[in-house]
């Protein structure tokens, strides 16, 4: 027997060839994700599995899903919609944006260590500012750096700080893995790092976790980074010490609003990158989507358990 | 007996009075390297030490010079210059630039690899570019690199491109970690690269070394970083290759010009980050370069060999 698959997901057309050619046998629908039509909804209410973030409200549509295969890593949307039923398998991406987000909080520091904050704009005016760039650079090498989650892309950009010679401080709650537990022990390693990189999911625990005290304490050459989420930060004071260089620069990777509108402060706050949520992209992003699902997909046709289960009462 | 030196280097304040601070019972001159004072050229007729890279026709004039300690790793200029005899040690500033070098040549694959090219730009307008980066965007992990010279800065190069689990493989004629070693094996290996990053110093087995039909080898998609001296490149080839798109880009710290001129076409390839050879600068890098003379000559004063003498018939 065929099962029964919509895929609402965002694929080009390499991906969708792909789960066309890797399952013949299954009953499979694209469905429109912009404008569903009559056959989408009529697909959706026998579907056994989706691939792609339905709405939650539409859930109810589909009493047949069993398996929800979500196109993110982020599912703290679901954690508070009603219509998700203990029935209802949900699996996310985890661990699909380790490296493009780690690699994109490496490069903004970089940018500003090694001075391409600068650089690059002047390369455009075929400006050689080597002499005012280079008195202003600094070294990563040897900091000390604070890492907060210690899911996959925390605990790699620990692996990549260390190559770096940095000393890493890891802060989670849960994780065995960390040396930095409590509310008090996070003030203290804000106040002493060199380097704080936020990794943290949005949930009703991390929602403004990083304070305006926090922030204030930080060092004066410290650099914040956020490849997290937006909300896990305290915007407004952190625009604030950066405005008045109560610390020494951001990589913002993730904000409160997205895209950051023309006239907002971070915008043009000193030595701040921000990378407007490009950290967990890579041009082969959506095929590899596609592969994780069908790898998943293998197991679920198999009656395995599928990988990376959600637990919607999951924190950080 | 104080020993008489002379410091040549360019130094700040700072670095001076570690200098005084660190050497009360020596004779100590600091010289005006730019208009030597007749005091200046006194004190180099009767040093017996100098500190900082002494014009080559100048060192007949200092007959008791023993030991020049440069205030640089390169040191091609003293291997073409009659003046100095077998009688004069000179050491220079090996290892020093390990860590910035590296740094920049990361910072610059990074910022290609996530598009911090075209973001850092695009923040000085306000422009939110996430849809146009986000799919260009391209990992370091897993690539295939080649690394050129297994100096400090090569080995340093190899350990961080480890870490991003790429497949690094060493080049140079005599180190016993390179695995790279005849002309034949580097073309392959040109051939077959995603990254090849030039750390080879300047020297008459190097310069033109990485030529026209090794760059055209090169993969389509693959990124040329040099790190190393202009001198080793074929300055005319990496710009065709460059402007014809027959590689996918290029990081370029030191060139054939510096400063590279206005209308210089390397300023406009595409995919091509100038770092204006920033390379080896950081804030702190006079006073560290005053502590490395400190440090040898403190092997200098009880007769010890001092460290990183050059062998003038070096190569790499």
């Amino acid at each position: 027997m065929p099962i029964s698959i919509v895929v609402w997901a965002h694929l080009d057309e390499r991906a969708r060839q792909l789960i066309r050619d890797t399952l013949p046998d299954e009953a499979v629908h694209f469905a429109d994700r912009h404008q569903p039509t009559a056959i989408d909804r009529q697909r959706l209410a026998e579907a056994e599995v989706v691939f792609g973030n339905l709405p939650a409200k539409s859930l109810p549509q589909s009493p047949r899903l069993r398996w929800m295969q979500l196109e993110s890593v982020g599912f703290e949307y679901y954690q508070k919609s009603p219509e998700v039923t203990a029935a209802l398998k949900i699996s996310n991406l985890k661990g699909m944006f380790e490296w493009p987000a780690a690699e994109t909080a490496l490069a903004g520091v970089l940018a500003l260590a090694r001075g391409l904050r600068k650089i690059l704009p002047a390369q455009t005016e075929a400006r050689w500012i080597e002499l005012e760039v280079r008195p202003e650079t600094w070294l990563l090498h040897g900091k000390r750096a604070l890492v907060l989650g210690a899911g996959s892309i925390g605990q790699r950009m620990r692996l990549l700080l260390e190559a770096f010679e940095c000393e890493v401080h890891l802060f989670a709650r849960r994780s065995p893995g960390a040396d930095v537990r409590t509310r008090e022990e996070l003030a203290a390693q804000f106040a002493a790092s060199d380097l704080v990189v936020c990794c943290l999911p949005k949930t009703p625990e991390t929602i403004g976790l990083i304070s305006r005290p926090l922030l204030e304490s930080m060092r004066p050459t410290a650099i914040f980074v956020n490849i997290g989420r937006g909300a896990v930060v305290d915007e407004a004071a952190l625009v604030d010490v950066l405005q008045q260089r109560r610390i020494g620069g951001a990589v913002i990777d993730v904000t409160l609003a997205e895209p950051v509108p023309p006239g907002h402060p971070l915008w043009q706050c000193p030595n701040t990158i921000l990378t407007q949520h490009t950290g967990g992209g890579y041009h082969d992003e959506l095929i590899d989507k596609a592969r994780l699902f069908l790898k998943n997909f293998a197991r679920y046709r198999k009656g395995e358990p599928v990988l990376n289960l959600i637990d919607l009462k999951q924190g950080y």
